[in-house]
């Protein structure tokens, strides 16, 4: 394709996006299809000729568009809002159309500052201390994978430069709640503690890692000769917004030498608001930290940001340095392939960047305190209704909720619950996912999408009553 | 920004984006920027008010391009292709656009189905038996630690459900040459293994693994209790592209039940040429395998597939299954989530399905083949130019090459390739890795930018000549 054909039909797509967005509305939220129906109405091998650029864009609309469940929708109210905002979408177009690598500085310098900057310019957003420094990852689970690897080595001395965790003595073991994300238990997993080593430090009542609890489940590690090494705390528990009491938690990392994670990865956006700083009261205690403006906050998917307070620490675990990759300027600049696992990097600080300068930090604060108004909006139509309870404190814009018609228990009252959160997702009219708390199902409303206003919540309300109490 | 915001300023990126791929060989290849240069431009705090995009337009132009190594450019022959081919852009853009995520099959099935369409696609166009199975990551370094994971879990019975790797009573091993790529190493001490227990296997004069050296270093460690759990394979190395007897060494870890892995994530595009394919005779006795078509290919970067003969071995290592997770279609579908690290997916299956449609596979065919005798071209003018020496096989498109003046050897001969080809680099002529191959520096001339015609690599020979013999 050349530069003439892709203005051409580039054009068409941007159009095709903007009609898409501006129409999102009109689909039912959730994809109303069957596995396999959309693998079967595409061709089993590759075509030989080339195809028209016509048939690929009829093709969005035939096959792709309803197959998707529509995470732009102002009624999605899923998993938790991941905002493609679309000056950050623009910024994510420069980025693939320059198609420039991050590998080391020398192979796109701009690739590496602009990132510098953008990662700076959120680390004040956020309220925090000039001791962090920030690089993007793809996720959350890669980033708290990177946090457990980096814990690893700190506590054996650099293992990787030896034997390897197969080659230490004494056990080393990871700390977290069962409220923390299972991209926890799955790092830890990866990184080669092993299931045994992983301990589910007791909750309490709002669902938050009890210090005391942590501070005991190590001291009996410490007397079996185990190794205690890394803490992770959640700042926004994935189910209900639940908030770990960091400060009691870094003390006690401190006093011991724990390695200490925090997961803000959903939360963390919510910190650009300087009312609700006060939930992760002590995060300047962590030694490393993950917050994804890809949810939230509205820089397009995938941008998760991993701040750590020792990065010569993390490049000497991940530093390697062959004779391609050397360059005149290292040692003056910061080659962020020595900051993750992939060595090629997309030029991702730009949709960042677009979004903070397109909206300004007080437009995305206004949508943030937005979105929280509305979340306690629905908290008090459910506390004042009939037959409904509110299953956990609205720290944020998750709101659980069950409705409880006289005399249901048990696994009735699950059967119940998933009955109507699937006839509301199945009917389009919004989306939710469900999820257990304390061992019974629920349905989480997690409001956030960019375009969800409070009318969009009204009606949430409405379709939940109808499909529950009908 | 509203979508009518975004369609206005969308427009004026494409035409930016079209502008920028029609006249990027007007700019010098390589960045001509001193460290810190492009952070000092920039605003240390982030604005609290809106900026507008015509202000963010005209930063690219002011901060961004002139910082930027330009991939893309017709005389670019460092590192790798990475070609961003126009088709495979505008699909990434409605990825991006559409904002939609595959935590689930269910949370947007058609980014499921496609991916799986596209691996298959492409599988069938590298001359692949349907045993193999593909999924999309970011790059190669993460496809092999995600191999060597899935190996040491496959090695201890699933040491993970357990006492981890740190339990193991003996030490596992990973077999590899010094001509693999340094994210082989990096992988095998992020998953545990420690450099104690990684193998260099002796090479032979064309730099590919030496079957009976491999053989001998298991036999070796088995004698003195060690552990072989996984050898590492490439089909096509960074600094000279060489490819090591897959079916030689698939022999032996039949034979001795370890993991195989084949790491071809830049030379396996080259397997869409039947004529090239006795290169990697032995692939299907393989365990895993990465091919990166974001490389010489043309899909927009990020887009490395990983492909398994085992996907159930794989989903168990990586599975995680919160009840926020769970769907009706458990069971029925394919949840990507588990078949790697991530939890959160893009659409990157669109990229892969826009590039194989609009070009077809035989136009990619024809392109990789003007390339190669691109290669073979510039080899024959090393081999006749007298004080020139071409310093290992021509296998696809890399050619390694050396001005040898009279006289000049050991560092001093060092300090001359260096300084002609930091001439060359930063004359914006042409841009070169220089890499060592048998303890000495070389030029790396990596061919294959999309835009790179005969005319463009005769320019470079000349420039070459010009700043080493002058």
């Amino acid at each position: 394709m050349t530069p003439e054909e892709f203005r051409e039909a580039g054009h068409r797509l941007i159009d095709w996006i903007a009609d898409y967005r501006s129409r999102v509305e009109q689909y039912p939220v959730m994809a109303q299809t069957e596995p396999g129906a959309i693998k079967a109405r595409l061709p089993t091998a590759p075509p030989d000729a080339p195809e028209s650029i016509d048939a690929i864009i009829a093709d969005l609309d035939r096959i792709v568009v309803p197959g998707l469940s529509h995470w732009q929708h102002p009624r999605f109210f899923g998993y938790f809002p991941c905002n493609g905002s679309l000056a950050s979408v623009l910024g994510d177009y420069v980025s693939t159309g320059l198609g420039v690598l991050g590998l080391a500085w020398q192979s796109s310098p701009a690739l590496t500052e602009i990132e510098e900057v953008a990662t700076g310019w959120l680390r004040q957003m956020l309220g925090l201390s000039d001791a962090w420094h920030g690089v993007i990852q793809d996720t959350a689970s890669t980033s708290t994978l990177i946090a457990l690897i980096c814990a690893r080595e700190r506590t054996t001395g650099f293992c990787l430069t030896r034997g390897g965790l197969q080659a230490e003595s004494r056990p080393l073991v990871v700390y977290t709640s069962a409220h923390s994300h299972s991209s926890v238990a799955k790092a830890a997993l990866l990184a080669g503690f092993g299931r045994d080593n992983i301990r589910t430090v007791p909750h309490d009542g709002t669902y938050a890692m009890r210090a005391d609890a942590l501070a005991a489940a190590i001291d009996d590690d410490c007397r079996r000769g185990a190794l205690p090494c890394a803490v992770v705390a959640t700042s926004g528990s994935t189910t209900s917004t639940a908030f770990d009491p960091l400060d009691a938690i870094g003390a006690i990392t401190a006093d011991r030498s724990l390695w200490f994670h925090v997961d803000a990865a959903m939360a963390g956006s919510a910190m650009i608001l300087p009312e609700c700083r006060q939930r992760w009261y002590g995060i300047e205690r962590a030694d490393s930290l993950v917050v994804n403006p890809h949810k939230w906050l509205g820089t397009a998917f995938d941008c998760s940001i991993y701040y750590v307070r020792d990065p010569q620490h993390l490049v000497r675990v991940m530093s390697t340095n062959p004779s391609y990759l050397q360059s005149a300027a290292d040692g003056r600049v910061n080659n962020y392939r020595d900051w993750g696992i992939p060595l090629g990097r997309r030029f991702r600080a730009l949709k960042l960047w677009f979004l903070i300068r397109e909206q300004g930090v007080a437009r995305l604060q206004a949508r943030l305190r937005r979105d929280i108004a509305n979340a306690n909006w629905l908290g008090e139509q459910v506390r004042a209704a009939a037959g409904w309870r509110l299953l956990a404190p609205i720290s944020l814009q998750t709101v659980c909720v069950r409705h409880e018609p006289d005399g249901a228990a048990g696994d009735a009252l699950d059967r119940h619950t998933l009955g109507w959160v699937d006839r509301v997702n199945r009917s389009g009219a919004a989306y939710l996912t469900p999820a257990t708390l304390d061992g019974r199902w629920m349905a989480r409303v997690s409001i956030g999408a960019e375009a969800t206003e409070r009318a969009h919540v009204e009606a949430l309300w409405r379709t939940m009553r109808q499909e529950a109490e009908r």
